[in-house]
Parts: structure tokens; sequence; C-alpha cells
């Protein structure tokens, strides 16, 4: 099952400042081989459920090695039946291309 | 790797009143095994990581099987290292713990 | 606009174990008068929007206030106009009625 | 109280495609006059407490307004004390300028 997800890894018990942490989730996602795309609150990733799932538990592992002893992910996980193949960057592109003819 | 989680499946595109594909969400999870407990808004749910998010996909295949196109999940899932084997009720029971004494 | 809300608080830069700063946060909630229900991963609660806002607002004061540098909530908010005045436990109630029947 | 946050609209009880939906909260973020970015499955924005929690209250007034009877929204809202003035795209920049040694 296809699925376009997104989200946020959250060190606790360390620093209040993560990016290292970050950085190296990043680094697993990219590992991954799946498309991603970070923002200011998350990554938006895209592939099959079980290879979604399964980067994000790496990233808790990969966090956990770093020595971080808690981490709670926040997720949103969507997969739909009538779009078959629809993009991270569609969902994108759809509302932008609302948006463009207000401008008219 | 342990997990406890949080999640809310939301069915798209059909009515807005979902206690239909939330009772059926419930009877995969009842199948599962997983301990679990139902909320306002969403269900608390324990178990290995993988089972976790086996359990949630095969939500999201039922919610599609019963005619929804599409579904979007909320989650919230923690792992820790420190505390081994700490269960959903005792997360619950400490900070009880906690305010009963506020009462004295 | 009603709505019916959940909640949970995640403290960072402090120590794993957050039972203090979530159980000043039930007090919090408690003091503010609203309806809510503490499970183990957040906290269900229900009211105007604006009082639900602020009641997690002080929430992240408050913890801030016990010294922890940064809070980061994950949240799950919802209205509806089709059905006024549906409180948290019409919502859990309506899913157990149609798992009550398939026992029969 | 300055925050970061990140939140996805959801509408229920309509058509599974709800760009038309997404569309009318972008421009209703946009008319608030706070920094904003959309992304594949939410939309940062930054600001006050208060004035996020009421751009997102628009948004459902909003989207209940166009006819949608139920609306389900997932928020990730942050708020520190010990980096004022952090912005978005601070967030972003520093993983970004750790990740960028990894090349060297």
């Amino acid at each position: 099952m296809h699925t376009i997800a997104d989200f946020c890894v959250i060190p606790m018990g360390v620093t209040a400042s993560v990016s290292q942490y970050i950085a190296e989730c990043q680094r697993v996602i990219e590992k991954s081989g799946l498309a991603y795309s970070m923002h200011s609150y998350g990554t938006n990733v895209e592939g099959e459920w079980d290879d979604v799932c399964r980067v994000m538990k790496e990233c808790h592992e990969a966090v956990h090695a770093m020595g971080c002893p808690r981490v709670s992910t926040s997720v949103r996980i969507g997969t739909r039946t009538d779009k078959v193949g629809q993009t991270m960057q569609d969902k994108v592109n759809v509302v932008h291309e609302i948006l463009a003819k207000d401008a008219k």
C-alpha cells in the first residue's frame, strides 16, 4: 500500500537543541532511498507503508544510538484508493494551481 | 523495539459520522492481540514497533475495504531505552500518583 | 465554536521522565474548568476553541516556568456543524454501541 | 509567547479530494499576515500563540462556510525560552549546515 507521510522526531532527555539528532535522521532517510522533503517541523516521505514505517523505526534506533534515552514521534500518514500514483509534489501542485487562478 | 503509540484514523470522502469505520478499526486492533485502549480522539496501543505499524496498516486496509477512498491517520509513537517494560498504564499511574499528593 | 481536542505536551531539554511536567499540566487543565480526560499519550479536552487554545498555552507557560526550555505539543482538534453538542463521551459511546452488537 | 507551528486541516464528510478547501485555508493564512509555508502534508506557520490559534480557527470556520460539516486538524506547536527569535527557516538551516559538512 502506497502512502504519503509526514513525521517529526522529538528527542527527549537530551539538550533542547536537537539539530544533531535531526541531521542524523535525514541521513537515515536519505539512505532509505525513499522520496522525502524536510520542512521546519518535520519531514514528508513517500513510499510503501512498510518502508515508511521502517525508516521511522530506523530514525528512532539512530537517535537512541546517539545516547538519547527517549524519542516521541508525531506522524501523519495517508493512503488513498481513488488516486493511485499521486505524489507528494502532486498534492502541493494542485493547491498552487487553484491559488494561481486567484491572481488573474 | 517496544513502543507505546496513539493513533487516530480519519476516513475521508465518506459521511461526516465515521463511527462504523472506527468500530471496524477496533475489531482489527482487538484481533491483533495487542494491548489497547480507545479514547475520544484515538486509541492507545502498545507492542513491538512492527506490530503496531502493521495494525495501523490493517486499519487503513479495513477502512478502504468498506469503500472509503482516503484515510489520513495521526500518530504519536514513542520508544525509550531508559525504562524497559514501561506500560501504557504505568505512564498514567505515575502522573496520578503525583497528583494524589496534591490533595493531602 | 465548540471543539473536542486531544493534546500531548512534550517537554524537551530536560530529563527523559517528564511526569512532573505532565502532572503540572493536569493541574492547569483542572483549573480551567474544561471537561478533560487524561490517557496514556495525551489528554482529551472539550470546550470553546479559544478556551482550549488558552489552556494549551497555559500548559506551555507552566512547563517553561518549571525551567523547561522547550516544549513541543502534538494536537488533534475537531469541530463539526452537523452534531452540535456532541461530547467527548458521546464519541466513545457510539463506537461501543456498535461493537456491543457484535457480541450478540 | 512566540511559536512555530505546523498544521494539517482535514475536511470530513465531503469528497476525498480536498484541494479546494486547502486552497481556501491558504487564502486565510495569507490574509493573516503570518509567515507561513505549505508542504505536502500541512503548513508551517510562525507567530504569537494567540495569532496562530486564531488563524487555525479561521481555517475551520472557512471550511465549514464552504459546506463541510466536520473538520479535524492535526497540529504540532512549539515554544522555547532558550532561543528567542528563532524562525522557521533557522530550524531548517541549522540542519542543512550540519549535513553540508558530511559532503566534505
